[in-house]
């Protein structure tokens, strides 16, 4: 069935469309926009929620601005649907997400409209900084300088250091604040408190007024004197310009809040705004999943739902004859409460990702012991590494991407400090759909450069439940890094029910690997997951009578120095392999072993190459870079000079 | 002259101590401890103006609270010397920052009185929170959680992120702003007048009296109705509770602005602060300083002036009959400006060091082309990211620890949108007397694993103005990370003033080495500065007869490959050197080239070794880690089996 936009939609291939229509179509037209993302991701897939909540301000700012001269960046780029199918691309969104297609957040190489890259969140305000300083220097008066940010987005502290430069410079930068109360979960904060007062009872603006308006009237007589009228009104005066509002009291004029559903009053509004020169705010309040009665009372399970039926709701599910493994992110949320009733001094830490690091089951269980801390991952590891220095045993879960945002916290609170945290990376390796923006890439490299790191990856799940009890030992003195993809485990025969019982957790020696099998002249050294891709194509090749030996070596850091002895004593041909990148990463740790120990043997490192992998699904993008049984076979017959005929 | 302590302070070897003074006679004692601080740092150097600042601060805090059982955080240690003095180091303080002494930061190791480790900015209000966090889960509830962070430290993403947690939880935290206006630097943004502002005419809290007052006042009648009266009562309280402050907004309690100078007026305000649970913020004024009259004038060079004269206040400079060669850093700021002068696209940003960094000689010519954003490492990348988008050619120019704040920035930001963003990496290397918490060690393995940025580092001062040069052509389309030592160059013959006239710009094919000689067997590899080690190790092995070729590499990423080809085809014996990690950093790089092309020679990678590094002189560090021109000697000698006796 194909998809047809509204009928105004369809007219629409870029803003200048837009511009021709009447203020009163523009109603119409945010229907139909609306409809054709719930017609599209229903049956396409992709984030959901957020795009449904900014669909009337997508529809103002392009009839307002002069995009793309004026520059609009959209903060968390997953809420952009509208904004990429008003600027050329209603026809290819279909293909959004999908291996070759749109991506899922604005890009700079897709399409003049699409200002910055925003995949992760929060960087949207110092980004519109950067051209608006650059348009300032350049005398460009007229250009216009939007930045559309989340409440959640605004937990993270680059907002606030942006907004801190911001408020000292007469640039023209617009941030509006979209107000929807979520991040993927619920937001969470001080700040989420502080927005909900200054928008419910009073507004700022009507408090305001109302204050103004009461002082015209005071009576001056005797009791109360002109002097003391004319203090009362200085000292109010100070407060209200001033201090009386958190952006205000960082320099930035503040508007609103406005209802961000009504696209008339944001045209309004927003026409306004341009007249003003300098930094300022807007502030509108907007239901993420606006329009599907289900989104919106959901939020979490839509924010990206899958595939569904768009008339009953229902999200489809594979069914599946048999048990599925499994997936990594279940088992660290099980694994962890289990854990924690055991050992009292077990803590959870997330920045903001409780549902998709599952920590959100502790979170339920334990809420003394298990915490969201917003958006904010710098935030995350130092108060980890606060609470490790009272002895508590910190899981802080934070995906191996957002990782890099924490990068100095972990060398500089943790790891120099010897604090023993355990650092569980989730998403590392290729996550598929997200693209370059979210692949965990680089985890091992900038990890394995930090000295008293240890830094591991289960193969399977049960590997990875008894790394997470050994990091929580009193024997293991030092910060820990367990990193894991993103989706399945190997273990349909271990679940949720059974995990406790059937596979009872085992102690791992730090910096000792599995030898899985022996073998004759080749030996692959695998690191975490993509084991499996080994063991796989090692099956592959046995009729040929190929016979690999396989090591799970399970840590990059501190290596197995015995087990690799061993390796090359007995063999002369080696594969490495990992789902990280292939310069500095697991791979060079082995030729670093090597070259320090006088080992000459022939190796192939395989893992992510030294370029950016586009979006796709993991399945896809792990074959485009030869990363899977298929292409560890290849290399396996190519090292033995083996050569079979291609079917 | 040995230096004697005052004979309070000579009493006090702990805070159980200071606790059995009078509170009159802590004036004495604040007096003791400030001369004493001076009278040490004079004859030994250190940090200077921000613990002169916090004197009585640091006494009313051992005063009043318990510590150790009391946790006590000091944001950017260099402000803890008092700290440190009254907590059992007065005798060892003379030993601070030298080899083998004390640090010049607040560590866990040396103290228990030490709580966290804080060398970088900014981290004080996570550790403190999480801290309160373990002590609220153990039911300790009369312990206190106390963090001092300065106003220039506040600028940084992160202390938002830990207010916007703290005013979410119900942990016993006392935050204390120590407002001097500073960071090393005069304080830039708009949170500086924001603070100004409620610091000035009148303050917060009198302001708000001065309105209760006021509004007990008002008379009821005719004109002005008890409900008028009423609702602006309510309406005035509603904005005064909650939102007429930045930080009660965050739900942190706000008391202040005292004055920080007034030993008495502190231990009273802490002691009452000491009953009123959750979390809160005071607010103090001191002076950075303060005590000592030139260091309160020239505040930023007294941060850290060396050593002087305590009596005339001459900062003693060693003499030199010859001229010396330039510091790096000075390069820099002479050669940016030299490069802005004929190219109108360049800019340059500093997050807080531009003194530091020497971009202060551009922002005072070019006020509107170089800025200063605060100590906001990923703001500063992120926009110069922005402005990258708009064709600028930004100098983004951060020392190498503190680029680890940035790094994701740098990857999702700049890197995946191949942004030319120029990286200058100042101090990169073992930076001395600071120790392991800004040695820039990690930098190399770190940016050398993300794609389409190119890694370099200069041999010398005119190898960085040439990498400066070719950083900044149209022609160069990627980003670019340029890193260089802290102090001085090689090259006394280049100077500020003949520099571009004797020394004009070259352009560098990027990805180019440098062979500086040919030779016999062996083959040095060389990354930056330490190429200089290396040609004085030449020197000095030559009357032994050995000669070995030296290569300055230039590019760790992307190699020079056709000069590897030729390297790996004449030498069999190889020696990579660079100050940065041998884990994952230029000699991994070599080891993969050859990996890749199968290569076998024999390789010693010399690097900074894979543990921590502490603090002393650059060359008593170099020379223990053996990263020096004898060591590297010694290598050549070991190589090519020549045995010499030691003298």
């Amino acid at each position: 069935m194909e998809i047809q936009a509204g009928k105004l939609l369809a007219a629409i291939n870029s803003p200048a469309d837009l511009k021709k229509l009447e203020k009163d179509q523009l109603l119409q037209l945010s229907t139909e926009l609306r409809q054709y993302i719930i017609d599209v991701v229903s049956v396409h897939g992709g984030h959901f929620g957020a795009s449904l909540g900014v669909v009337e301000l997508s529809v103002a700012l392009h009839y307002v601005f002069n995009t793309p001269y004026d520059q609009l960046v959209w903060d968390v780029g997953h809420q952009a649907y509208g904004h990429k199918i008003l600027t050329g691309r209603r026809e290819a969104f279909p293909t959004n997400r999908k291996y070759n297609g749109l991506s899922g957040f604005p890009k700079r190489s897709e399409s003049e409209y699409d200002t910055f890259g925003v995949g992760h969140s929060s960087t949207s305000i110092s980004a519109a900084l950067g051209m608006a300083m650059a348009s300032h220097y350049k005398g460009e008066k007229d250009r216009q300088h939007i930045a559309v940010i989340g409440d959640g987005a605004m937990t993270a502290g680059l907002p606030f250091e942006a907004m801190n430069h911001a408020g000292a410079e007469k640039s023209n930068l617009l941030i509006i604040l979209n107000d929807n109360n979520m991040s993927i979960d619920p937001n969470v904060g001080a700040l989420k408190e502080y927005l909900t007062d200054i928008t419910t009872s009073h507004t700022y603006n009507d408090l305001r007024d109302n204050v103004w308006k009461a002082l015209g009237k005071l009576p001056v007589g005797k009791n109360f004197t002109r002097d003391m009228a004319s203090k009362l009104e200085a000292g109010l005066k100070g407060m209200v310009s001033k201090s009386s509002n958190l952006f205000e009291a960082l320099n930035l004029r503040y508007f609103g809040p406005i209802d961000g559903h009504n696209v008339v009053k944001l045209v309004e509004t927003l026409n306004d705004l341009k007249d003003i020169g300098g930094p300022k705010i807007l502030h509108i309040k907007t239901v993420k999943g606006k329009g599907y009665d289900l989104a919106e009372k959901d939020q979490t399970l839509w924010h990206a739902p899958g595939l569904f039926d768009k008339v009953t709701g229902q999200i489809k599910k594979k069914l599946f004859d048999l048990p599925q493994p499994m997936k990594y992110q279940d088992v660290f949320g099980y694994s962890i409460m289990e854990l924690a009733e055991k050992n009292e001094k077990i803590f959870g830490i997330t920045p903001a990702m409780p549902s998709g690091c599952s920590l959100k089951y502790m979170m339920a269980a334990m809420p003394h012991r298990a915490f969201d801390v917003g958006i904010a991952e710098q935030h995350a590891v130092t108060v980890s590494a606060g609470m490790a220095t009272q002895g508590m045993r910190v899981f802080c879960n934070i995906y191996s991407s957002f990782m890099q945002r924490a990068y100095d916290m972990v060398i500089h609170d943790v790891a120099i400090q010897k604090l023993p945290v355990v650092f569980c990376l989730d998403r590392a390796g290729l996550v598929g759909e997200d693209g370059p923006t979210h692949h965990g890439c680089y985890d091992i490299a900038y990890m394995r450069c930090v000295p008293n790191l240890i830094v591991s990856a289960p193969m399977n799940e049960r590997e990875l439940r008894n790394l997470m009890y050994t990091a929580q030992l009193e024997s293991t003195k030092l910060p820990i890094v367990i990193r894991y993809p993103r989706g399945e485990g190997v273990m349909p025969e271990l679940q949720k029910d059974n995990m406790a019982t059937k596979y009872p957790f085992e102690e791992i020696s730090i910096g000792k690997g599995r030898k899985l099998k022996d073998g004759e002249t080749v030996a692959i050294l695998s690191f975490g997951h993509p084991g499996n891709f080994a063991a796989q194509a090692i099956r592959d090749v046995k009729a040929e009578g190929i016979n690999p030996a396989h090591y799970d070596m399970r840590f990059a850091k501190p290596l197995d120095e015995a087990m690799l002895h061993e390796v090359f004593g007995k063999y002369t041909k080696i594969i490495t392999i990992e789902d990280g990148t292939v310069v500095g990463g697991f791979g060079s740790a082995i030729l670093e072993f090597m070259n320090e120990h006088g080992y000459k043997a022939d190796v192939k490192i395989m893992g992510i190459p030294d370029r950016l992998v586009e979006h796709g699904t993991p399945k896809e993008l792990y074959n485009e870079i030869g990363l899977d049984a298929n292409a560890i076979a290849e290399n396996l017959r190519a090292m033995m000079g083996v050569k079979v005929l291609t079917n």
